[in-house]
């Protein structure tokens, strides 16, 4: 069976996503910054950016998929255009029931609405034997690591400070993980993280 | 001139103290997890660990020196016992004036009164061309860090949260730091930071 991963970008004063979130500032304000090493570095980070879309069925929170709270607004279809780049199912997290939404180039959003559970069973069957990504955001990740249903947390920490936003580790208690690796670059720690065997 | 470095260990949340420090938990409560690598993995990490010690004068707060507020109880000398591992001048940031204190083995501790940059001015001078350490806690480290007065930044991730306790960067602003190196071993990930020039 394939693992359930996690790949997601914090400052080193844990924030996820800076304040002040919305429609034109879908990251919040300076957020911008934690994913320098994504763009500026992506030959020195290759095998870290090539983890982050090699599974085969992805969850996200609401946040993630659109500013709206509430009913849908049914012209939404996500922050990525006609052509999103996760090429397979995408298992939005809501409390809003919708129609399953299909783009181009084989990614396909479909909405939970009976929890993080549930969500990761229909995300494993569409994955069929290949790995689940929780892609975020904080509140989301926190869910699952609280659970212990994450089996690899890959955490790139970015070397700024935001100051406010969404942390990542609000509130946690111990999560009994393993790191099993460290590298990095001017841009960028990557720590891999694993859930703790026993 | 030597360098103005520090050395800390901050939890994946951030917290390089746990909740309620006091005399029988200096560290409070689950910290001393913080510092496995230092006594589980010396051999790992003994390039990071001879820098811990390499400076030839030290700044700390006053929490980091015992766990008394307000007048001094002039019994107390601190909690490394009758021979600290300083082995040289230890200024001590307080608002109470007290006579400097002479351990064995070379540590003296000196009490300042008048604030973070007569401590640095004081400590440069007992150096005499080495580098200064910042000690902690959290709240000292933090001021020099946002008075730009940290030359490097010596920052050892543990792979734990703590949940509660002293947060490293609480509120802070943008800090300016470049990151010059990462290393890391199953129990630490050491972050060096650099001040930012220009």
């Amino acid at each position: 069976m394939g693992e359930v991963t996690c790949d997601i970008t914090m400052s080193l004063d844990g924030f996820v996503a800076g304040p002040d979130q919305g429609l034109a500032d879908p990251l919040g304000r300076g957020a911008e910054r934690l994913h320098r090493w994504m763009f500026e570095e992506p030959e020195a980070n290759a095998e870290a950016i090539e983890k982050i879309t090699s599974a085969r069925a992805y969850i996200m929170g609401r946040n993630m998929f659109g500013p709206g709270r509430g009913a849908w607004d049914l012209e939404w279809n996500g922050w990525w255009g006609e052509e999103p780049p996760y090429h397979a199912p995408v298992f939005v997290l809501t409390h809003h029931p919708r129609d399953s939404v299909t783009m181009k180039g084989g990614t396909t959003f479909e909405f939970v609405t009976d929890g993080i559970e549930a969500a990761l069973a229909r995300a494993r069957e569409a994955a069929d034997g290949a790995d689940v990504a929780i892609c975020g955001g904080a509140s989301t990740v926190g869910q699952y690591l609280a659970a212990g249903l994450i089996d690899e947390l890959r955490l790139h920490v970015a070397p700024i400070t935001l100051g406010a936003g969404e942390r990542l580790f609000e509130g946690a208690g111990d999560l009994r993980l393993e790191q099993t690796a460290v590298s990095g670059t001017g841009l960028v720690s990557h720590l891999t993280l694993r859930r703790a065997r026993g």
